[in-house]
């Protein structure tokens, strides 16, 4: 059964790509300074339509008429958590998907309190590395800020519990992605270690998540989906690049015109 | 007689940018954290020395002895919205020409209440897509945030009552640039559609407005000269780029290393 | 005796490098918003771990845990100069060295008075070019914003003033790179005028010696060894490099994949 369902996995997530491109959802980010740049180029590249409205006033109105909301709490700046806040809350009233990562959450005491009070608003999708997953479902956080330390499988309960929890899906980033819904779990066998040279390589796949969320389908097929175009592209860029600096610019460059045929055939799920 | 000015504007703008090359202005911007760096690479690419300086109590002072300012709204990060009244003050007192850049105004509260205020500082040039300056004129708002849906055209009455409003020169962005100043209006034929598919690509064209404006000749030829010099290096990049990430890198190159010759030779204005 | 210790200098560099991809050192970096996507990204493509935690509450428990710390003034946003004084005294608490940028210190008045706290809690390094370390050292200030108006050697009293009143090192950027000491300085002729045209050319090589001054070693050889391995990479992506977009991806990939052995052979160290 695992065979015929990644069948299915693999011809969605060419459509959704397509799809993606031909209706340019609107992507709201509330994310970290460092990325902003770098997350907007993504969607862009994406097909997608970026506007990092995150401010008090505005972060609310604005998540009831976008097509899918990103919270990343990498930095912080003042104001922006009310405005996640108020962001969330207006998604979860409108129906507008949402997605939180809850960067380096259980390291650091600012963003974990408020990593409790976002979760309770029941995102739609929950990504991050394995520490920040554990750290999320309250089973003991562990971490040095930004980086893992835990392995992506060392993370699989936690996702399922915290998967339960929200009602959402659950993406551990790593070599193998998890994605985890109910009852349901998908693994994604492609990217590629440059990825994680340079910086808003994980925090960009969280709008690229939010902006497949858009599509009015299951979300754990989406957000699988999401990651096997964002994975593809990466080994598309790692081939013909020479460092980080030239794989970053590759990677947009193949984000934007990697063709859905390409990624159904180099997309490797494994539906468990 | 539109020919004979037009082949003025040619000359004048392969003038402008030896002039700007060879004086390095310093610009100063007040702009959102998404575009903040690659504003200040296209103004070191373009010659001037970009300088971000946007808090209270120095926004002010700062502007006194800047030859540019940028107010660009995309963000408003906290604190950021009383040094644009600070600088724009400041910089209206001291006869420093700034540029006005009103990013989702009309679609979002916050923004639209200050650029309200900052309009009555009269700026020497506003720039923004159609939708943006239709709603800066109080014709009537519209849009979804940061994306133009009113087309260059509809907003030529819109951008001349604004410039009659402020005295000042008008740029509506779009395949086609217009702009508008006292009595006159010039149209810009140039540039590739790769510039929005890079976040910054319109914002930073603001910054370079600045830096042109610092020049002591009438605005909209500054700013006609800044347009086409920005659009005739996005022609050049888009000739050697395979998507919107070699796009930029080639853009940047683009502005930096574009003879003065090459742009008087792909300039197409239309002088109305 | 020069000759003998620059080859010491010039082993130790290569030897440096090679520590930091080995431990990949946690640098914590509380700067500006321009330049924190690159500084990120030029810490990963050098073998370390960035972290922009810069935030009160976060800061000071972060500066206890972190390899090194940069506290670079470019920007300031609302709430940050709170940040850096409980990061600089947790890090002085703690032990963790800190380096300190004092962009634009003299010329801007917030900035300035935010220095004088943040110098009284001695930083291991103070990077700055020629007019930001006469201004620190109370010498007298000078400069239009982030421009260096003085040249390197007309800091250079400064410079060791300010090194005695701190104890530690001070580093003037500019074509020759000046690092002083209690009693030592050092040259470092590497380096390419593209540099300067990159945003964030300076700042961050704050916190590649944030990630140097990591390595449990007399600070002023430390300081020497991240600018001759910084400027070396910058004069490799300057040979392949058509403009500043190009160089800046060049130099990405150079500080990835640079050898030891290609440092040691062109830097060019003067000990004095």
């Amino acid at each position: 059964m695992a065979g015929s369902v990644a069948t299915d996995l693999t011809a969605f997530s060419a459509e959704a790509l397509q799809r993606v491109r031909d209706t340019t959802p609107l992507v709201q980010c509330l994310t970290n300074g460092v990325v902003m740049n770098f997350t907007a180029n993504v969607l862009l590249a994406a097909g997608a339509a970026p506007a990092m409205v995150d401010i008090v006033g505005e972060a609310g109105p604005f998540a009831g008429i976008a097509s899918g909301v990103l919270v990343n709490l990498g930095t912080l700046p003042s104001g922006q958590p009310d405005a996640m806040l108020e962001a969330a809350a207006a998604a979860a009233g409108a129906g507008t998907p949402w997605v939180l990562d809850p960067v380096a959450v259980g390291a650091l005491p600012v963003r974990t309190a408020l990593a409790a009070q976002l979760v309770e608003l029941r995102p739609d999708v929950v990504r991050g590395n394995a520490s920040e997953i554990i750290a999320v479902a309250g089973l003991g956080g562990s971490g040095r800020g930004v980086d893992a330390t835990a392995g992506v499988e060392d993370a699989a309960a936690a996702a399922t519990a915290l998967a339960e929890s929200t009602g959402g899906v659950v993406a551990v980033s790593g070599p193998v992605d998890l994605i985890v819904g109910s009852g349901r779990s998908v693994r994604v066998a492609n990217g590629d270690p440059l990825l994680t040279r340079v910086t808003g390589g994980g925090c960009a796949l969280g709008a690229v998540m939010a902006a497949f969320a858009a599509l009015d389908e299951d979300r754990l097929d989406t957000t699988a989906a999401a990651v096997a175009y964002y994975t593809v592209a990466a080994e598309l860029a790692a081939e013909q690049s020479t460092g980080p600096g030239s794989f970053a610019v590759a990677f947009l460059d193949a984000l934007a015109t990697v063709t859905t045929q390409t990624v159904a055939e180099r997309a490797r799920f494994d539906v468990g």
